[in-house]
């Protein structure tokens, strides 16, 4: 914002602790080649935007009605998905699942509560606790980013947080947590009765035989399991999150829900995707193929890269990453730079898109590395 | 929810102030004829239905991005729309103006601030009050559910309210505040620099002549007219409310909003509406119809009646509201219980509608009327 703005900004009324604050968000620039926010880049398959097209055509007959409040048809769809004998009532879902955080927070978070997170992790954790008035504590990782059970739950119970975010992969590191550090900080949390979050929006992009958390959710009824349709179901422009958890957890969110949150048509969008499941999660092993190969590409070059299960990776070694970043700009890349010193985040693309990031980055770091 | 349910909810940590609540939410029960809600029964016409299914033909083949987090064309024509000088600066947009009201309690309210509302009003305000940590005052109205000018300054002055709610045309009375309510309430404000917001959800049914508050926006930054597109413009499936104010408004809720907050297909949507907005009007003038039948159908059955420049009608003198509203609904007519004594509230519908509305209401309150 220009000095113009920021004046007449701040000559409005607002929250204290929103003052000087700018608005969240990655830039969205207009290049050849976008790697920067974890979508998925290849794309919807044209007989899956068919299915969408036509769910939309009939929701849009009744659109003058308000939608199903409960979009238990969609609820349903969420469940087969998921498997794990869940069923519609263990599901939750929100316009992303920021929005199923903010539902999360607004239930159990709040004033004279705190949230714990694990950073560096998603930086909407912070923000979304203090939108809602929650205080977060931002706990710590070991050097290489690695969280295990015994700091986790040391960390848990020492905070007495009312609600702990473990992100698995962790966005922006990579790597999934085992299944004992959810377990662990679950069991710690039992004091203070924490809600656990374990955010799995990077889930299907994991190593073959990675746990999910919802295995865990039998007889946890404060463990609770988010995903999105934004990444691996390549459906970011939809706004589709949603979560796991025993069916309380739904009656908790349903006192704080703005009602009819989801359109018609968001839920009949996401039911056609979530029937065609199979055909839009076609590209997943491609895409960990080409995250693979980022991840042997860049130790090829000597940088140190987290071991990662998602469809990004992020690099170190770097003196420079602002000038790093600029270079694959300039050539039409653009990728994230998450704030870590000496480090950058790239999204795996297709194998083109991969192509042509390695070899402009080797092409600018070459000189620097020794 | 049933006894069970309800016990497991109560053990899990869920903030005091939401313990013992039930999900906020009319009735959705499956009846020939939906009078409950204010929507818009006419439905979307043909035309407009298939430029909406193109829009979002469109928007599904780039679905795997994020959508314009500043949803620059939507704004556009929504600016465009309401005219008045207005630009797209002006304008801010989420899923249904009861999001677009929660972003301006997240930026203005909060923890030690306090929100003025007059009721019988709409019932949302205290629940996003509450939900977003923000005092909720009710203010008082005439015995006839009047609000002037004077006794709206002296309680936004006496009360030093942060926010204040102004409903216009009210739901559920349905009547439109004149503008001198709205420019002293904003004066009387000034001490405290509250937010005056004026909820014009119905205006686009009031009596001709009936002025908005978008005439007093200039020069008056804490001035906030909210709109929605689900009511006049048949969209309440697709969840499109917006405002407009002045461009350090729409600033202040970049803070607070979740990033990506409208999906892709919803901005296409509503653009696809706005392109044909002539079209998806041109029932307005029948509802008015239907309205002004409604009213002075009861006015001759001796029930007193509000006036109304909305898309529904308050009436009083019944004895026994819910048998009345339970006969209606044997007959396949849902309308609202709003909770105010002796009252029931209807939605101006189709003629055909109407006219079963109206004879199966007189079939049921003729014995009691003397």
């Amino acid at each position: 914002m220009v000095t113009d703005q920021l004046e007449r900004l701040s000559r409005l009324p607002i929250r204290d602790n929103l003052r000087g604050l700018r608005p969240y968000g990655a830039p969205q620039i207009d290049v050849p080649i976008l790697l920067n926010v974890n979508e998925n880049t290849h794309g919807v398959p044209g007989d899956v935007r068919r299915a969408i097209v036509e769910a939309v055509q009939d929701a849009v007959a009744g659109l003058n009605r308000y939608p199903d409040r409960e979009f238990t048809l969609l609820r349903e769809h969420l469940a087969g998905y998921l498997g794990h004998g869940l069923t519609a009532d263990n599901i939750w879902a929100a316009n992303g699942s920021n929005e199923v955080l903010q539902h999360i927070l607004l239930a159990f978070g709040g004033p004279g509560r705190t949230a714990l997170g694990f950073p560096p992790t998603y930086s909407m954790y912070p923000l979304l606790a203090g939108s809602t008035g929650t205080s977060y504590l931002a706990g710590t990782r070991a050097d290489n980013f690695d969280l295990d059970a015994g700091a986790t739950a040391e960390q848990v119970a020492e905070t007495g947080a009312n609600i702990v975010f473990l992100c698995s992969p962790n966005n922006p590191t990579g790597t999934a947590l085992s299944l004992d550090v959810v377990a662990a900080a679950y069991e710690a949390g039992e004091a203070a009765r924490a809600i656990i979050i374990v955010d799995e929006a990077y889930a299907e992009f994991s190593h073959t035989g990675t746990p999910s958390a919802l295995e865990l959710l039998p007889g946890r009824e404060r463990l609770i399991v988010s995903r999105t349709m934004s990444k691996a179901f390549a459906l970011a422009g939809a706004r589709v999150g949603y979560l796991a958890a025993a069916p309380e957890i739904s009656d908790a969110l349903r006192l704080v829900r703005l009602p009819y949150h989801l359109s018609a048509i968001t839920q009949a969008t996401a039911i056609a995707a979530l029937t065609h499941s199979a055909k839009l999660l076609a590209n997943v092993d491609e895409i960990k193929r080409q995250r693979d190969r980022i991840v042997s590409a860049l130790t090829g070059l000597g940088l140190p890269v987290a071991p990662s299960d998602s469809n990004f990776v992020l690099f170190g070694g770097l003196e420079d990453p602002r000038a790093v970043w600029q270079g694959l700009l300039d050539a039409g890349v653009l990728i994230r730079d998450v704030g870590i010193p000496g480090h950058l985040r790239v999204t795996a693309g297709t194998e083109e898109e991969t192509r042509i990031f390695l070899e402009t980055l080797e092409s600018l770091i070459r000189p620097s590395v020794s």
